[in-house]
């Protein structure tokens, strides 16, 4: 008699699992189930559905050969059995079957032999008044991103509110902001976008390039009802009122796991199911995978929880092999993420210095501006990259990066994420071999740049001064201790120190050495450049003439501009 | 009484570890002689300044901020005294001093306390007549550089031969045939280009890419003779005589370390300096770095030699960190590498099939095609991947790729270059975790696919065709052991199966479990599909109704309309 597979969830992980292993064992039965009639699609692509780039939604229902992944498909193709519009009510972890309801709402017993559970997440809700409202949205499947569609499309939104800045929340306010012209505002609780992920520095970043398209943030602000009678009309916040014609809620997912629960399946105290490092469940005829179950945090050693499209795809496959008896394993995850905010790009892996802090690293995050490609070369732009290192330990606990969407920063931030499993410490990134030639990177390379500027940091012969600091500094009204000291050519300081004549002064880093008598000694130097090579240079060199008191403003005016740092001087 | 560093040679090794070190020892006396008057130069650029993408040549003596990097830059800037046209005769190990000749042609002894010896590598010379030629170049320094562009500005060539298809090779054949529209031909040795870096079906690729633009090649093709009285007038092959007005020799670059045989150092038998993983010569006084050494290949664990000026700055970093005293150390390499081909590039690290099987591994190449984003994404595309595997340990060898010089290809070959020293298996490249969001890659990705098809050839599931073997198979005058047997939808099939009806078959993959009586059991069938998805899932359902003589065309139809293969069909 040949096996009976039986897996709850059509959308990613389950549809993976089922196929990957029904190659593994031919002669099996494998059934899908799903309680929703749209199977098997690439829910990440959402925005980008809403955004017009993806036309139809059934092209995120297609394989890459243009076929779309219906009942039909998983039949002909696969040789699977999949059954859309088919809820599981219950496991009986006894009997070994799934009490499930039909599309025709009979109920019937579904037996297994193995069982796999992929029903990912659902939205988490906000608890006010209001969500329930006409064109009030999350983003949770592609039934709602139709319908946002269909509102756009037709010209039934002026002005959208967002509610998060997180991943979701960012990718939808590009896509209604860039495509559709759209008014779009995103409220934050957090005071930052992207909390948690990156540092308030490159956050600001992302954050400033989404304003120069139309995006309006409310950062450190709660909502506190979404209000109109039928259909939304305003989304009111602790601070002020914003009017709406649609309002998309994207404040972070929740457990999706009652049929787990009830089943008596270890589920961690986040809500999600736990599972060893084959996918399986505290019952080993059970697997599951995707965005309902936790996984292993390889930087800190704990649990922890990755919802995206690509690990519930390696985890498919995992499940797959081993329901047909292999061994593979999924040993967890680093965290790995990009998000592209119009032609710029955020991205990162591992932990964010705010992160690291909370899990109680000595953590420090040394940031670097630089080209990506040999500055001599034509096409090229300046990235943005952050490293956070352990100071005890030396140890690289997470890259961050911000950059132009089609820039080098993508390919740096990989290169990282792919070994921090292995726990490099700082001169490993120092030392990291990237691909050379002068179209695609730089002989001293910026990820090596990066380490460089770490260890020097560590080693107590780098001071930077980080962006925050440097706005808090300039913003005081005393600025009287400090000293500005630009170390750019003189065409371009020339600006600053005549609108700030009494606190910006420009000595070019090659006649520092003959103009020291010019730099007080009484004063905290805050020494600047573009990109902070000069700067840290000029560090070194003054710190050897016993001018102790100075930092450097470690990514440079680059990045205080990115920031949108606003000196008003004409340059 | 301050330290006396004297550094030999002034492109890249030498100014970073003067600077490095400087920077360490303010105090300190650092002396940099070349015998070149210029000095401190991105020589990698050389191409990009002929092609014109770099404009002056200045720009590749100049630093990200514009400085040209002269004596009086490492004077004021850098504090370090730089003497260009200043040629090292012999080193006194015993008494520590170097002879000099000076600018003014009189003799010296410069005291040293440590010695660096950064010098690079002469090019190889071919043993043939001509050589010295009017307007025959090696691209071995800058000087060559500026008379090549003068030509080419000034309108003096129509036709140009460069000896060798190798990175330097090939990127000057571009920079003629792309900016000044020279007829170029290349000359190479062996049977493909990139010969030892790529296979030869990823050359083939970036091969007829370069063809599309107008680049003539002649593999397996030995110069014989350089002809003409006085200026070149052509290059005679074995096969041909191909008219020039300008010959570039780029075979290969050879030692240059007389100075430090002369001194007793060790030397490597193929010519270069042996240093540890300090970068200390046999004399611990001398160090010494960039294309003059030779280094631990990570892969083979064997010497190895890996002349990029990335190298050369962190090995002059690392030179720099140890003459203060420090314990920097450097490793060795995995060999990663990218060259631009017009708006393609092929990138690697590792070894190549051809060198793995030379250097006594077990290995096989696996190639994988996909779109290097989200399939459903409207900015993506196909790019070309091979990883190389001992069939043994399952370890990874090399990775190397091609693909649109923007595309996600580099990204893909960093992010495994940066593991390679880590000794990963195949496993670890099916799970490797990159950063995901559709508008950057796909949700299971082509590094991921990759490792699963790997893993799938090891395992006995996955019977490959190679390009090569395709092509053979396809040009034999007897197919008629083969049965092509296409498992696209039949729109695409359907034209080869009009043109070639005897050995092509249509039968799209969604109905192959229906259509099984029309597969002939006698035939060897060659599944194909456009990427080699949908003929490996064709592969296992046929093995298990009893098939067994199948292989699928790995990277398929896209990758041979890549190389070039013309099935003179109208599609």
């Amino acid at each position: 008699m040949s096996e009976n597979i039986l897996i709850i969830g059509a959308v990613a992980v389950g549809p993976k699992a089922a196929c990957r292993f029904k190659r593994l064992h031919q002669d099996a039965n494998v059934t899908l189930i799903d309680q929703d009639e749209i199977i098997s699609y690439g829910g990440c692509g959402i925005p980008y559905f809403i955004s017009g780039d993806v036309s139809d939604e059934s092209e995120l229902r297609s394989t890459s050969f243009h076929m779309v992944r219906d009942e039909r498909f998983f039949q002909d193709d696969k040789g699977v059995t999949a059954l859309p519009g088919t809820k599981a009510l219950k496991i009986d972890r006894k009997n070994k079957t799934v009490r499930v309801l039909e599309k025709d709402k009979t109920e019937k017993d579904i037996p297994y032999d193995k069982l796999v559970i992929g029903v990912g997440t659902r939205p988490k809700e906000l608890n006010i008044s209001g969500t329930t409202l006409k064109n009030v949205y999350s983003v949770g499947n592609l039934h709602d991103a139709m319908m946002i569609k269909q509102m756009v499309t037709s010209g039934q939104v002026e002005k959208a509110v967002v509610i998060g800045g997180g991943f979701i929340g960012l990718e939808m306010a590009e896509a209604l902001a860039d495509m559709w012209q759209i008014e779009t505002s995103v409220v934050e609780y957090c005071d930052q976008i992207m909390p948690g992920f990156v540092s308030k520095n490159l956050s600001r970043m992302a954050r400033h390039r989404m304003e120069g398209d139309g995006v309006s943030f409310y950062l450190g602000e709660s909502v506190e009802a979404i209000e109109g009678t039928g259909a939304v009309v305003s989304v009111k916040t602790n601070k002020r009122s914003l009017p709406a014609d649609l309002v998309i809620m994207a404040v972070g997912i929740g457990p999706n796991t009652d049929l787990a629960k009830d089943a008596g399946l270890d589920i961690a105290p986040g809500g999600f199911i736990v599972v060893n490092d084959h996918m399986q469940t505290s019952d080993p005829d059970i697997y599951a995978g995707g965005d309902c179950v936790q996984i292993l945090n390889l930087i800190t050693g704990k649990p922890g929880y990755f919802p995206l499209g690509s690990m519930a795809n390696r985890q498919g496959r995992v499940i797959g092999t081993n329901l047909a008896g292999g061994n593979a394993v999924f040993k967890g995850a680093v965290g790995s993420f990009v998000v592209k905010t119009f032609d710029m790009a955020l991205a990162g892996a591992g932990l964010s210095v705010e992160t690291a802090l909370k899990e109680g690293f000595d953590a420090v995050g040394i940031q670097v501006s630089q080209f990506d490609r040999a500055h001599f070369y034509p096409e090229k732009e300046i990235i943005y990259l952050e490293l956070v290192v352990d100071q005890k330990t030396r140890r690289v606990l997470g890259i961050q990066g911000f950059g132009g969407e089609n820039s080098g920063m993508f390919a740096r931030v990989n290169a990282v994420a792919s070994i921090l499993q292995y726990q490099p410490t700082v001169d490993a990134i120092s030392n990291l071999e990237l691909a050379y030639s002068p179209p695609f990177a730089s002989a001293m390379d910026i990820i090596n740049a990066l380490g460089n500027a770490a260890e020097n940091f560590l080693d107590g012969r780098y001071m930077p001064m980080e962006l925050d600091d440097f706005e808090q500094c300039w913003q005081k009204e005393d600025k009287d201790d400090c000293l500005f000291l630009d170390c750019r050519a003189y065409g371009d300081a020339r600006v600053f120190e005549e609108k700030y004549p009494e606190i910006w002064k420009s000595i070019p880093h090659n006649e520092l050495h003959q103009r020291l008598d010019e730099v007080p000694k009484d004063k905290k130097l805050v020494l600047i450049c573009n990109t902070g090579v000069r700067s840290y240079e000029a560090q070194v060199n003054l710190r050897a003439k016993g001018f102790e008191n100075t930092v450097s403003v470690g990514a440079g005016i680059a990045s205080l501009k990115q920031c949108g740092m606003d000196f008003e001087t004409d340059s």
